[in-house]
């Protein structure tokens, strides 16, 4: 077989008008190959009866567990590191942070770490994987998992998720039921899936309801601080402003509290304020902050036994997974102000 | 050599009392040998005439840069790993965290981890460091440096810390030139260094500004919010009361906000509250905290930078750095109230 490979190794590399390493790689599942030239590859490999060994599960002398995030580090990637470590340390595996983003940017493609590193598993964070990218970890049988507390991944790719619709539903069913009516909403970047998922759930408990919505009271930002600040200020300058706020995470909810404070606006009394995920400071936040709770912990920590499940060959019984959300009430939401 | 050696190997287990593998364990600076048998081991090697490979810089295949945190995850643990993933997204390393405490409750040594993964430096965070852990790490040229904003290392190890009774006692200036004469202080563990020298530096400056330091008013707990929270009940509960508390750092500080609110004490007006360290979070409290800021992304980046030559054997210009801490003044102190 290898002499008999290599001379159509060659053969192939003439046949696509490549050198023989570029089949190689491809053959490898190495990265570096332009897609258009892989793929001519990949259709005469197959052609050719080339396959690349995969299925056997095999020892990975790492004893990596990767997690791999767009960009280091918000608050809740405290909450999936302590997830995830909680199941690296009780299989004896050792946690490896990197980022997606920062690395691309210098020319540089985080999939080839990944492949150098060949980690027992990889669980993306907020991570678009591209086609790709994904055919290079599957190519190596780097088993890989989608954590996305922010969106929908491909429906072949296994994920952990929450349930991002239910959260934005329940969230804003309980301000209607304190009796609020002008609600306004503060999302994450509209190209963002879990924002629009919170929002569509938000419209649909506002229509549920009997309110009206007015998308004027929709406004889109980063999930940071800084523009919950600027988007409250906004909000509540209206001459006919909202009585209760919906942030779309517990930081931007901090924005909106500073923006409280420097307009006199008490909490919860002359404005209520719902924020999501449930970080550990906000329950400390004045007043203690009423949110909407992922199980950030819970869902790393599932994220993590499905990728070494799927490295082990064992067929996971529920390959997607979305986590459910609960409403926290703390002190920060009443009745609308008399 | 390698006959002798194995000849000469075996009679060092003879003498020593132990098997051979034993001796060849210590030989290669591995783990699980009850440090009297190392000694004894390492004695009768010297005198034989073995002397471990050190010194040549060499390439480690697996570009990593360890950080090992005593217990993740807190909040400052998230600017330190910003920190040393900055240089390592530089270097085309890949950052792996690991945590001393529970893998030692589990009876595996993290040292034995360490040694497997070959970094190209080791990070501890907070970390105390055997004898015998750092001969090992020594040993297999592994280079490390303390990273420590909480204590002060054994002189002959490498370490990047922070100015802590400077910040201590410019946090006690800043109150007591604001008027303040009865200033409480939320310290760490009574055993951990950091704190002693904090307070340390509050009681300089009580002194320098010719105040009576009262006994009553320095208190001791964890570096949690919940801490922060009981000892400040504790304190306000008092008849003649603080008019003033310096927290051991901001997490312990939003447990004072907490505090005074339930007792319906203003911050600044009734009372004022300095933070330390300046984690993001802290230009956001209600209303934003003073606080003593320890540069702790620039700490990380520095320890990575330091421990990285090491491991090039380029001899550090300084070896072990105190960085400045800087008083960020905020809203949340003014004089006491009338």
């Amino acid at each position: 077989m290898t002499s008999q490979g290599t001379a159509t190794l060659a053969e192939i590399a003439r046949q696509a008008g490549v050198s023989a390493p570029t089949v190689s790689k491809v053959l490898n599942g190495r990265a570096h190959v332009a897609p258009a030239t892989r793929e001519k590859i990949e259709v005469l490999l197959r052609d050719h009866g080339y396959r690349r060994k995969r299925g056997a599960a095999r020892a990975r002398p790492s004893g990596l567990l990767e997690l791999v995030f767009h960009e280091l580090i918000s608050l809740w990637a405290t909450e999936i590191i302590r997830g995830a470590e909680n199941v690296a340390r009780q299989e004896g595996l050792t946690l490896v942070l990197s980022e997606s983003a920062g690395r691309e940017e210098m020319g540089l493609s985080w999939v080839d770490g990944v492949l150098t590193r060949d980690p027992a598993g990889v669980i993306l964070i907020m991570s678009d994987l591209t086609a790709e990218q994904r055919e290079l970890l599957t190519g190596r049988d780097v088993p890989f998992v989608v954590m996305d507390p922010a969106g929908y991944p491909a429906d072949d790719v296994p994920s952990i998720g929450t349930t991002n619709w239910q959260g934005g539903y329940s969230a804003t069913r309980h301000l209607l039921e304190l009796g609020h009516r002008r609600i306004g909403v503060i999302c994450g970047p509209a190209d963002v899936l879990c924002s629009r998922a919170r929002i569509d759930g938000y419209r649909a408990a506002l229509e549920t309801g009997g309110v009206v919505c007015d998308d004027v009271l929709v406004r889109h930002g980063t999930f940071q601080t800084d523009a919950g600040h600027r988007i409250a200020r906004e909000l509540l300058a209206m001459p006919d402003r909202p009585t209760a706020l919906f942030a779309g995470n517990d930081v931007q909810a901090m924005g909106v509290y500073q923006a409280a404070r420097e307009l006199g606006l008490r909490i919860p009394e002359d404005l209520s304020v719902v924020g999501f995920d449930d970080l550990p400071i906000s329950g400390w936040m004045g007043p203690p902050l009423t949110t909407v709770r992922q199980p950030l912990v819970d869902m790393a920590e599932a994220a993590a036994r499905l990728v070494l499940d799927l490295g082990r060959n064992v067929r996971p019984a529920m390959p997607r997974v979305e986590m459910a959300t609960t409403l926290v009430v703390r002190a920060s939401t009443a009745a609308p102000g008399k």
